[in-house]
């Protein structure tokens, strides 16, 4: 993938993005890579100094590294105690995001007005009341419900949905197919069995920084908001139900559940299809392994497992057809602990 | 959350909902809210008696009641025997769904012909031959197929897609990015390895009053239909596979699976991420409790499980280590058992 | 359902299809159905000899059969080594896709140049730059970013999002609400905790005659592409990560997550809900059952499996409480064990 800019010289990046210099500052990259791919032009980093060896063989014009690698590398690298986040911002330098013109295309549809720094693209839909802040750049086929508020530099890419009298904040991404704000999954039951609707009159209200992923829904509220703090980020395919909080910079993988009314603390990180259950609270600082089922609250950090490993089915068949019988097993070892005590007791 | 009406006075409600009022019958509500946190002007309700203790601290204008809590509270009440169901009907009384006007939207492409009660908003297609019922909401971006028919006072969220020559029941409400209709997945093994695909010539039949979460996916059957019975209720991100039928009043939570052909009683409850395999049965009045899967029919009403808890993840890495070798550990207490047995013969 | 065709005589079927005719080759069918419901102008066919017996009951104009089946059946039949993959030929012959005329619908917005066999329906969008072969349909409301390539005789339904730069195959069907090409999941995370973007600027690849089912999310290469292989089939709400790989004629049943860089091998089949974590690799020819969870690398072909089975809820409390102390009565096993030897070591 050839860079976007035309790339840098090394100066020029420690001039934007700080570190250390060591080397000749005039080399010039345009494009980041691994260490095993990099060649010429490109830079790459090393984060986890287990990998090391990596070093003596890249080919990289130049490497992020922290300070207890750098000493022994000999070529041009910048040294930062932080390499990855590093990386991260060297890759956008050097990958601009592209930019649609300022304007709003003559097919969209706009019932509100816009500041003339927003990009509207072709057949977009935005309502009645919807506000949208400077830069902001709505894609194509995206439906704004009315009286929705959007902050300044986000960015909904293609068919993205927002309902009505939303709140998302400045610089988030949405990613096609995402679903803010539909109605919360709320029905009382009749005594014949049948469902009476229960009008979902909060909102969705996402903070500053947020990114969501293809496909996610975020329902609206029942009475309160659904709410995501600043600077989460939700991959694909994740569902968040009504009325819970997901704090801030919490990371959910995709084909991540949370149920209804559940509260998860800030700087957590659950990996893909973690299955969380309604109305329970989840501390800071938790780490919920992929496929898991949270079923209770979690009050402390740290890291949670539930998952059940596949093993070739035959092996599987045998070991699990003893799980529905747990119960059993146990007595028996009981049993067994209490026969032996009676035989022990015998002179 | 301010009402979208402008109140009603408790007598006003009870001549349009029934229930027994005890207390001023004059005082207006203009909003539900939940015990703890409703105020003046507000309606709030106790459904289970377990949580009566909030009755003695509510601040609300006027609570909903069953009578044998209703005996002891000594204001403004509305007595009746589901006061969850009467909250929602209340709670429907004063947040009346918002209509657009009926009207097609001009950027709209219709190539049927519509009741003129029908609105379509911007950017909807509506294929030929398609049907729509009298007061049917059609939001932004819809895509409806040739032949589809849709009944009367259906809602349709914006960026909705149904595939052609399906059918959707009457007051079905549909939120965005749901896809009904799309093809079944349907392949035939050639000798190779690769597949040909099985046209799917069945459709999708939804029943009325059917509510379809945002971005749930039900695909038409291969050659009958696919069926989701009257009153059924289905969340976001749900999957419904070729040919399965869902029985009435039947409620499946977010991210649930069910693959094809299966057939669901009605009234039954599936939890969220319930997972449910192909070509069996189950019966009516089901309950599967979320991120349980289901391997094969099930015959009676009642609750079912299979989820694995979550648990520290060093506790589970010691605990979970065995699992693989249950069957060996069952093997080690036979083995005690008949050496015990031997042990106590001895005289 | 009514055929879209007006049928074949069997000899027409054989001329276009192959396989040996035996009995009445002027014979009309206009339909495809299964043994037990087809009737007069059907076709049906038996793939599994164990359900020979529904052949004595049978009313189909005529049965596809494997030989060793064939000897015995009395009327109308085809034979060939595969009568699943020779049934889809049949269905497919008496059912055509109907094709929307080659045309650029005045409502859509096309910044490319189209071949006039292209059809692109009401309201979708091409981006600049992007290429669409021979005779592809673009369905209503979709949006294809710029620069991206389409082969020829594809179809996308209504409503898709491709992304830009991305590259997808001859013959590749794509189902409402899919997401190719939004961007990676990665993010570096700074030392308060919060997370900087890494630019995802690898494409999706996708082979031909791939399909891709409904809300599907495929997400761009961080540096590298993500690759779906020819032939490869995934269902609906299927999530593919950055960067991995799906090998040629893989199928993923709906709801089957792939975290990131993983690579699937050929032929693979996975069950429905099948969770499967990043940077691990699986071989060609392995089937993973719905709802598993696969941990680490599989290198061998075969089937592997990590499901628990849901039981009567009262069930699984008593055998699951004994899960989480696993570790305990292995322990207490061992401990039985070094009695019961001190004790058989007694005179």
């Amino acid at each position: 993938m050839p860079s976007r800019s035309g790339g840098y010289a090394l100066q020029e990046i420690v001039q934007r993005i700080g570190g250390e210099l060591r080397g000749d500052a005039t080399l010039r990259v345009q494009q980041v890579a691994g260490l095993e791919h990099a060649g010429a032009g490109q830079i790459s980093f090393l984060a986890n100094p287990r990998y090391r060896q990596q070093l003596l063989s890249t080919r990289a014009e130049a490497v992020i590294l922290a300070p207890q690698v750098a000493q022994d590398y000999p070529r041009a690298c910048i040294v930062t105690d932080n390499p990855y986040a590093y990386f991260a911002r060297v890759a956008q330098l050097l990958n601009p995001a592209e930019r649609p013109p300022a304007a709003v295309h003559p097919s969209a549809v706009v019932e509100t007005s816009l500041p003339p720094s927003v990009s509207v693209g072709a057949n977009a839909v935005i309502g009645a009341g919807a506000r949208v802040g400077e830069g902001t750049i709505i894609g194509a086929g995206c439906v704004v419900g009315e009286g929705t508020s959007i902050g300044a530099d986000a960015v909904l890419h293609g068919n993205v949905t927002i309902y009505r009298d939303c709140v998302i904040g400045a610089r988030v991404v949405i990613h096609s197919g995402a679903v803010i704000g539909s109605d919360g999954f709320g029905f009382a039951r009749e005594n014949d069995g049948s469902y009476v609707k229960i009008p979902q009159i909060g909102r969705v209200v996402i903070g500053d920084d947020v990114e969501i992923g293809a496909n996610t829904t975020i329902d609206r509220g029942t009475l309160e908001d659904t709410v995501i703090e600043e600077g989460a980020k939700l991959d694909n395919l994740v569902q968040v139900a009504h009325n819970c909080r997901v704090g801030a910079h919490t990371v959910l993988a995709g084909c991540t559940g949370i149920a209804g009314s559940t509260r998860i603390g800030k700087r957590c990180m659950f990996g893909g299809a973690a299955m969380i259950i309604g109305h329970i609270e989840i501390a800071d600082d938790v780490i919920i392994t992929g496929a898991s089922f949270v079923g209770k609250s979690i009050r402390q950090p740290g890291t949670y497992t539930g998952q059940i490993p596949s093993q070739k089915h035959e092996e599987w068949l045998r070991n699990f057809s003893h799980l529905r019988h747990l119960d059993g097993l146990a007595a028996r070892i009981r049993a067994l602990e209490n026969r032996l005590g009676e035989l022990e007791k015998k002179p």
